[in-house]
């Protein structure tokens, strides 16, 4: 027997609806690409968006076909968003800090008929242009006086395109289940994977981050998502804030310390997000310059781990609440966030800095688990580490056109219903979630796992230290064993005894590296993580001492 | 082109396997109709729960079967809640105020298989238990140390009905919209109606109620519904608690100032919700006593309007935030709530007191208009008054077995899409609705409609009035005309003049009543409302004087 409810798809042209219905005259402020801080509204967004519906519908586009945009977060691209989105189109936000090959790659793979850029991108999108032969449209999001001259075909100002197109247009009326977004992922190997979000994952996850204890945002906030829309839906901020009535402070391509700080303050932001690196650029300008944060109340850092220094720095220095929040694309992507919970009000300050070192507890609609190699369920006691393995309306089963997917059919990658997030992690008998490694990464000697990130972490501040990496050695009786890798500071020559015996006592004894060596450099990637994999590569073949 | 995301169907048996995930050991504290106060957790109500439904199977309830209750906010209830709601049987609560044939009748209607009910009710139910043959089995919520010695056919105790059944069972693996819960509604004419629910209207609704601008409710928040399970879902609190972590403390069928105060400070409450009057009785024992609130932070009050006279007490005597909230069974319930918006900061006190006793804003989820007769929308000028109508996930489309359908199927209640509240309502520029009228007590006095309420609600004011009522009376030249119904108080005398001159300046030249007449007694209805019907049958022939 069913219930009797009203059918109401869940499709996010919903949520800018509710916005402009509910909302009209709450500003979207955005630092223009062009320069100026330009003024909207969310009925204004609302009514340009159609516009761009009615733009794309003119130019035969239709339910299922691929948008992309290389942009920032401005206005013009939140219309965009929505003005494909809400018409059954998908909206596929592309990664501008790709090498330009790649992205071509990615905008062919996804099939995209149009390219939305910021003019920011013009030499990119001019370069690779001829490599992307499907694309019908190139679409700058700016006006006709600022319109880049260059060699792109079938190129036109975003204020043109949607000049006299009617600011009224049908949303919806689709199945629920419809792809909405698209966004690639990267990983270490194989081509990039895609990521295809429903209207139906897409509501439900803003539903779900917007908790109390989520982000917990309400009309009353001033929201500046500094994580771009092209790094999986701006961690849900571009459905949430609609959704709550919120006003939108978007930051455009200036992402440096001073002009987020100018944003911070000129529009009153009581609540923002970003990746550390952004907080760190934002940190060192506070201090230079001794400036406040007067309206600011709470900040997000995901992306990465937040580490201790920046967790101290905004709640100890300038009052801020630091709410931690791990996830992934693969994820729509906010998995956890780290809300306090009743058991923390009995920690002194220190414990409860520490306890926000960890990534958090699981959302509503995120089940948890963490397991060992054969699958089977760990316990919750903050110390058994295994594979993260996730569940929920808004998490992916399955990559755009099958990519990277585990079994023959290119379907499936959740084969025991559970999606494995690749992150080694404990759970404690809170329910808080603290990623210990990624799978990749780990070290298993003698059949139990060393959390390589564990020890870095430890030997980063031993004396004439600059950075440290922790790798498995191939070893006959133990499988591996860590070998402990130390770039010195400049002019500083730390010896083996002193880095091991820096160690000992702050982690357990059989998780001694075997050997210290010293190297000039340590390799990092493009995103500024360490390369294990060149540092693998590197020391395949290191004898051990202890190999005998 | 459909996403890739996983399917995890909205079904509420998640709702308590995510409590029991994550806050396995918080606290459930009830007030048990026997007496002492009870503890449990999480964790113990999803065992529990899960015994139930094995005690259901064996006994052969399956999918879509009703089980009804008759019972007060307790563990045991909220166990039986998830109990039948988790196997895919509906949970029917009936409301114990109404008279007892009309539980009968609305038990038969329902077609309940099994009847939990508290031992407070063992006399209703034995004097209607022989009026109920399709009853089979009647769970006495209790130990059989207190099973009460009552002609009651096939009466078990339910920690008898649980003892020994396993704590494991499945649950969920159905479709979304399964019918989850059933909560009848009495009009004023015609048979109650039944409102069927479904998981996934009771799940979205949750989500949304839980959002910050709404009960906003997080793990560190001691939430007491005082307002019953049996009065729509406690106001969603049955899901949302346990959705975000919730301490849940349950008042049994003690709802007394005494008694809930006793609750509020002895278990540290920090969100309440209840009826006003529930609120009147709290308000009189702190003033009685001097008592102060020293953890309650907010306070949601609905069901009727929240007398000015309750927001200034809570906000200005006690500190306490007050929520102001609408909504009605056919909303699951909750259609809007009254959090602030950036405009009210501008305010001062009394202006954004004034701002609380509207109704509120719609949630997400609840798209919300007013119309005239003719169907066609009114501007949000805060001064349209018309039918207010809503459309959502959480609300009902039909009543149960088609009840009060207003069409030949049966079927559909939003022939236009739109569920008509019977409510009369404007709705402000800033979206904020308030209720003006109930639509069959609106006056029609050529062509434009007068409010009942704004005028009852001053003429109340006015020195020697007890009670104060107004309704439409025939006119041959308006349609109908204001008539002032007083019920003085006791020794008083108040005239004709001196109650027009009251009412004079305060509203609109035309909404001045053609005539006032005083009673010894203004009936009420069973709810303690005016009962309009009996007073427009008692007026039906007044012969105005301005009617020549």
């Amino acid at each position: 027997m069913l219930g009797l409810m009203q059918d109401w798809p869940l499709t996010v042209d919903k949520v800018l609806d509710h916005a402009s219905a509910n909302f009209s005259r709450r500003e979207i402020v955005t630092r223009s690409v062009e320069g100026p801080i330009s003024r909207s509204d969310y009925g204004n967004i609302a009514r340009r968006a159609r516009q761009v519906t009615n733009a794309l519908r003119e130019r035969g586009i239709k339910l299922g076909d691929r948008i992309g945009t290389l942009a920032w977060n401005t206005e013009r691209h939140l219309e965009t968003w929505y003005g494909a989105m809400g018409m059954g189109a998908v909206l596929h936000t592309l990664n501008p800090r790709l090498l330009p090959e790649q992205i071509a790659w990615i905008a062919n793979h996804a099939g995209d008929r149009v390219l939305f850029f910021d003019t920011t991108f013009t030499p990119i999108v001019q370069a690779i242009a001829p490599m992307m032969p499907q694309i019908e449209l190139y679409v700058a999001l700016t006006d006709r006086a600022h319109l880049p001259q260059a060699d792109i075909p079938n190129l036109v100002a975003y204020e043109d395109l949607i000049l006299g197109h009617d600011a009224d247009a049908e949303w919806g009326g689709f199945d629920e289940n419809t792809a909405c977004g698209l966004c690639y992922t990267s990983g270490t190997t194989g081509n990039p994977k895609g990521v295809l979000y429903s209207h139906r994952s897409n509501l439900l996850h803003a539903l779900s981050v917007n908790q109390s204890d989520g982000f917990g945002c309400g009309a009353t906030d001033v929201v500046l998502p500094i994580v771009p829309m092209f790094h999986a839906n701006a961690w849900a901020i571009a459905f949430l804030a609609p959704m709550c009535g919120a006003k939108l402070v978007m930051p455009g391509a200036k992402l440096d310390g001073a002009s987020v700080y100018d944003l911070l303050e000129s529009e009153g932001v009581t609540f923002t997000a970003a990746v550390p690196t952004v907080w760190l650029g934002l940190l060192a300008y506070l201090r230079e310059t001794g400036a406040k944060l007067s309206t600011l109340k709470r900040v997000a850092i995901g992306g990465a781990a937040a580490p201790e220094a920046l967790v101290r720095a905004f709640e100890e220095d300038y009052g801020v609440e630091v709410m931690h929040a791990w996830g992934m694309t693969e994820m729509s992507p906010v998995g956890t966030c780290g809300a306090p919970l009743p058991e923390h009000a009995a920690l002194d300050h220190d414990g409860r800095i520490k306890a926000k070192l960890k990534q958090g507890r699981a959302l509503f609609g995120v089940e948890m688990k963490v397991v060992n190699d054969d699958g089977e369920a760990l316990p919750r006691d903050g110390k058994s580490s295994g594979h993260l393995m996730v569940r929920g309306p808004a998490v992916a089963r399955a990559y755009f056109k099958g990519e990277g997917a585990r079994n023959d059919q290119g379907e499936c990658l959740e084969p025991c219903g559970f999606f494995d997030t690749g992150d080694v992690a404990t759970i404690d008998p809170l329910g808080v979630m603290q990623i210990t490694d990624r799978a990749k990464d780990v070290i298993k000697s003698g059949g139990e796992w060393i959390s390589s990130i564990d020890i870095e972490n430890i030997a980063v501040g031993a004396d004439g230290v600059a950075c440290a990496a922790v790798i498995g050695v191939r070893h006959p009786k133990w499988d591996e064993r860590p070998l402990l890798i130390i770039e010195p500071r400049p002019g500083a020559a730390p010896d083996k005894a002193q880095l091991l015996a820096h160690l000992e006592g702050k982690i357990a004894k059989w998780w001694m590296p075997d050997d210290v060596v010293l190297v000039e450099k340590i390799p990092l990637g493009a995103t500024g993580k360490i390369n294990k994999l060149a540092l693998r590569d590197q020391f395949k073949d290191y004898a051990l001492p202890s190999a005998g």
